[in-house]
């Protein structure tokens, strides 16, 4: 039974934050500390709250989604229940994304939507706090019968992360109480002399943990603990993937790299990062850490995407990175920056948050359509066949890839994009005891208070990543000295931060600027934006021989529909000792046209295969985050060098 | 109902042929008509018949799958009814497989273990034909409820296809005519006024013409054709894969290039072979040979290997060949040769024996380990990491392919293996009326009949393809001239024959020698058999930059068990200047050992990931077919150059 019962309206003097470890090297913002301003990402969040919330909301009622739980409410549940198993789980994100809109702007409407919804989920909620609409009720099986792949620990993990979102941009009503029986009814299920197994798919100890902490039940913290200390040892069984599959093979604390199902894997991180800094268990914090180091370096694609494999939605072995089969989920995506965002607040480490933005540019931007009502589940590199084009009136399978669509079978991605997006902001930003750290860059107002309780105030003004041009306006007197810290991206070798007069080289990493700053001060980055070709480490075989163009934390690609008439993507060839080049806003790169032999067989003792032009031509580059919005087409991230 | 009833025994006097088209440019040889003396698939033959068909029905006996058939007959099924829906096929394809063993050697033990076995499966038989044991008894769900993935006919299918093989090695008995009632239902439920679909699984296509020549039945060869041409409407409805996963996407007739499910897709081509040459129907011949040109210009590997991708085990897009991910199922490859046999047969054309060679040193022998006891269900072309050593006691997973394993969960390769090892030799040469076509080579004793009467005799010597020396000695007085080819690969660029004095260079594709022959008449062909370098060409992107060793019809791998100590496969680079060479009997090439940086980022802007070492070291290939023979280790096929 739990202890805190009194309401709290609103919880969060921040606005609310999603994520609050009580230990680390810094504190995250709140949505109401950070407000974007224009550019980029703050035009993303506006479409995210104008269409993509209601757009989800309409594929779910649609669908029957939504209208499970008033059958489970009104004992009307039937066999033939609409959705997969785990389709609660998109309400509940959904819910959150709602919450969190709701927090940032005050937006009434979506306060109302957000009340409507939750309504109908409380009312399916069972007396013991058991909430799932496809176990349990109308001849469904019985609770918990498949704890491998009946998502219902997922889908109350989600439940739980909704009653945060609406915890701390409002404070307690019907839904945050259910959240609470529901995690009342895991702990006494799972808990010590309960079931002693986990859920197949990881999310119910992000949950717990951000529940406990929200509510300062430390029993579900512990809850969390235990679940991630349960994974690993063969409780699921086999699976047809191998035990990988749901990191069920080697303990958390004992592995050294991400493995099997990528969202799995990223979701047990994440929370593994949450229960560390509660417990202040430094083992458990390396071993993430150690983890995310190793994946990085041998088992991540240049957009930051994870998962190499289709069939099992997985991370492969080191250095399986094909262009063409990569998968890349758009939730992994999410799931990566979840951790890296946990990693960061608590070492303060620069990587993370470089990984953020690479991921943020490259994933997050790239699946969501322009309209917001459209979507890529998987993130190819490499488009061979153009895909018929998707209509905006039914349901896709998730892993084609040819052309965003609006809603897939399995569809986690959308909500997930949703409530990610609401929160976008609060990854621009962290602060500590003397400071404040810009790590994302896009225009914004920053009004915050430092861990010393010291206020500051901010203006940021950035056309980026369009311009590597930042300038910040102190707007706010704070006394004594305090430390502004700019994150210079990895790829930033060159920046430069003009103080006053004094112009300063900035190296990658974390640029500090410590003093007494004065209202009207104004602190300008230059961040070098032309655009640069990347090559591949030789470790990466699928894309041997072949180079990549990057403009600040945009990764670039070639469409064929930007190709002359006659011309095939696979006949171009780049020429490297031209650098790319900038014409009216599109990067340009220089490649030739070979004429490739095609024979019967297409393995030769002879080595003419190609016969190569001399005449060069300007090719037209597209940020990848942008490709197929002109309709279907070819593309290449790995463009092959002459 | 059947019209012919009468039994002949044996009904073949060739011996018996698995496949007997009734036009077509070429007649292929029975099992008596040619006998493998020695050498390399006489070898695997001799342990196909003494080791792999015990150990056949030892694991299905152990697993409960031919007591599947007992307890149909003793009405005692159950629902938890062992194995997959489809395990009732690989007792029929052991069947064959037993078949064919006793008609090539006449071994009693054989015939006796086939009278067992079909005695139980006779049993298990309903009353109007029907004949399965996973639906339609004892609690299970009715027959044909589920024809997109319940592979009743593909079963049925391959009941025909051993009832075939008995009838042409020994004649009728209780399962030939099991199989004609099986037929029979077929016709009466799926013909016109049935019901109008197809199995998920084509294979009773394949059971159907065959038997239908068997038997002089023009009712089973129309309804294959009928059944071929259901296919590629709709019929069978969506699938998580699409519908090309089981070709239903577009028709026969219609298709450019194989798709989806390989071994579908490749049953399918062979009975659509099958039944134009039975037809006379020349569009669907041609569609046929039309999408064996494409896929193999496009979507084969080097090894002849077929089907890119783990997920669907299928067909990937053009040039998607990777070779760390690449499936190249070894019933892909078995399915390749039978379609090329029927392509050859048909038309004549060298392109198909030349696949059908380079598909078995490649893929079929690589797959059966050297005892007949432990198989590879995906014939990969890069092992980056080594799996653990796998025991003879155990299931595994189908697509595990570090190590040959004895019996996989989808056990369809063991038994395909069988039934094409005990019927290897019959592939080896084809007859035309005034000639005989060598279209593989293996030491042989051949005896036989022009389809003008007259009759004809050879001993072919060699030991190849150890040695690229093949020697024919004419073994029988045949009055007139007649015409004895021999296949010049494609590979053998600078072949010699010698015909008594006279030595001719021989180019690729048939070479004719057209003159009477005397008995002692010895004819010499000498295929150039040093190991040469072989480039992809650069639509192959997985491959790019990297270098294969073929050595005659064998392709050729590095694996790490032959590394100095301390060296990686991933350090080893190819100096293709230095021609590779032989000593010992082994292959060796000039590599270097790079040292490869590892960074926390595996893409740079920076081009020096790796210092290259001036040291030329002699590097030993293994055989592709061999590979894994020494435990488990990283193997690579395509290696990358200086």
């Amino acid at each position: 039974v739990s202890t805190t019962q009194q309401a709290v309206r609103p919880t969060d003097p921040t606005g609310g934050r999603p994520v609050v470890p009580s230990t680390g090297v810094l504190r995250p913002l709140g949505l109401s500390e950070i407000a974007l301003t224009g550019g980029f990402w703050s035009c993303r969040q506006r479409t995210n709250a104008q269409a993509t919330l209601a757009h989800c909301q309409m594929w779910m009622e649609r669908l029957g989604w939504v209208a499970n739980f008033d059958r489970v409410a009104d004992a009307t549940t039937r066999p033939d229940r609409p959705g997969l198993v785990f389709s609660d789980s998109e309400i509940y994100k959904l819910l959150e994304a709602m919450a969190w809109e709701f927090g940032r702007t005050g937006d009434l409407r979506v306060d109302a939507a957000f009340r409507a919804l939750s309504e109908r989920v409380v009312r399916a909620q069972d007396a013991d706090g058991y909430l799932n609409t496809s176990f349990g009720h109308g001849g469904q099986a019985p609770r918990y019968c498949d704890l491998a792949g009946g998502h219902e620990l997922y889908c109350a993990g989600h439940l739980l992360q909704a009653a945060v979102a609406r915890l701390r941009t409002y404070g307690v009503d019907e839904l945050v109480e259910a959240a609470r029986r529901s995690a009342d009814h895991v702990c006494d299920t799972f808990g010590a002399g309960g079931i002693a197994s986990v859920c197949g798919h990881p999310e119910i100890e992000l949950g717990l943990v951000e529940l406990g902490r929200a509510l300062g039940e430390q029993r579900y913290v512990d809850q969390a603990l235990l679940f991630v200390d349960r994974r690993g040892h063969g409780t699921l069984g086999d699976h047809a993937f191998g035990r990988e599959y749901y990191q069920d093979d080697v303990p958390v604390r004992d592995a050294d790299a991400w493995r099997g199902h990528a969202v799995r894997a990223l979701y047990l991180s994440a929370a593994a990062v949450d229960v560390a800094v509660e417990r202040k268990d430094q083992v458990l914090l390396e071993a993430i850490a150690r983890q995310w180091a190793n994946t990085v370096a041998r088992r991540t694609y240049l957009t930051g995407g994870m998962g190499s494999h289709h069939q099992d939605e997985g991370f492969g072995r080191d250095w399986v990175l094909p262009a063409d089969r990569a998968y890349c989920e758009t939730c992994a995506g999410v799931g990566s920056v979840m951790v890296s965002w946990r990693l960061f607040l608590a070492t303060g480490d620069v990587r993370y948050a470089d990984l953020i933005e690479r991921t943020f540019f490259n994933i997050v931007a790239t699946s969501v359509r322009e309209d917001g009502r459209a979507f890529f589940y998987a993130n190819t590199l490499h488009q061979r066949v153009p895909g018929p084009a998707v209509t905006d009136d039914e349901v896709s399978p998730r892993a084609s890839s040819s052309m965003r669509a609006p809603w897939f079978d399995v569809s986690c991605c959308p909500t997930n994009l949703a409530r990610t997006m609401a929160t976008w902001h609060t990854y621009a930003a962290a602060i500590d005891r003397t400071g404040l750290s810009i790590c994302q860059y896009a225009a914004a107002t920053v009004r915050t208070t430092l861990q010393d309780g010291r206020e500051i105030g901010l203006d940021i003004q950035t056309n980026y990543p369009r311009s590597g041009l930042v300038t910040v306006h102190i707007t706010r007197p704070t006394p004594g000295p305090w430390t502004l810290r700019l994150r210079i991206p990895e790829w930033a070798e060159g920046a430069v931060v003009q103080d006053g007069g004094q112009r300063t080289l900035a190296h990658p990493g974390f640029f500090q600027l410590e003093r007494a700053f004065a209202v009207g001060d104004q602190i300008t980055l230059d961040l070098p934006m032309a655009p640069r070709f990347t090559n591949p480490s030789p470790h990466v075989d699928a894309v041997r021989g072949c180079v990549a163009v990057e403009r600040g934390p945009e990764v670039l690609c070639l469409e064929s529909v930007d190709l002359p008439a006659g011309v095939s993507l696979d006949e171009i060839r780049i020429d490297t000792s031209i650098p790319p080049s900038e014409h009216h806003g599109r990067v340009l790169v220089a490649g030739r046209r070979v004429e490739v032999r095609e024979d019967a067989w297409p393995y030769s003792s002879g080595d003419e295969w190609s016969a190569d032009s001399q005449q060069v031509v300007d090719l037209p580059l597209t940020p990848y985050h942008a490709w197929a919005d002109r309709g279907p087409s070819r593309m290449r991230v790995w463009l092959p060098t002459v």
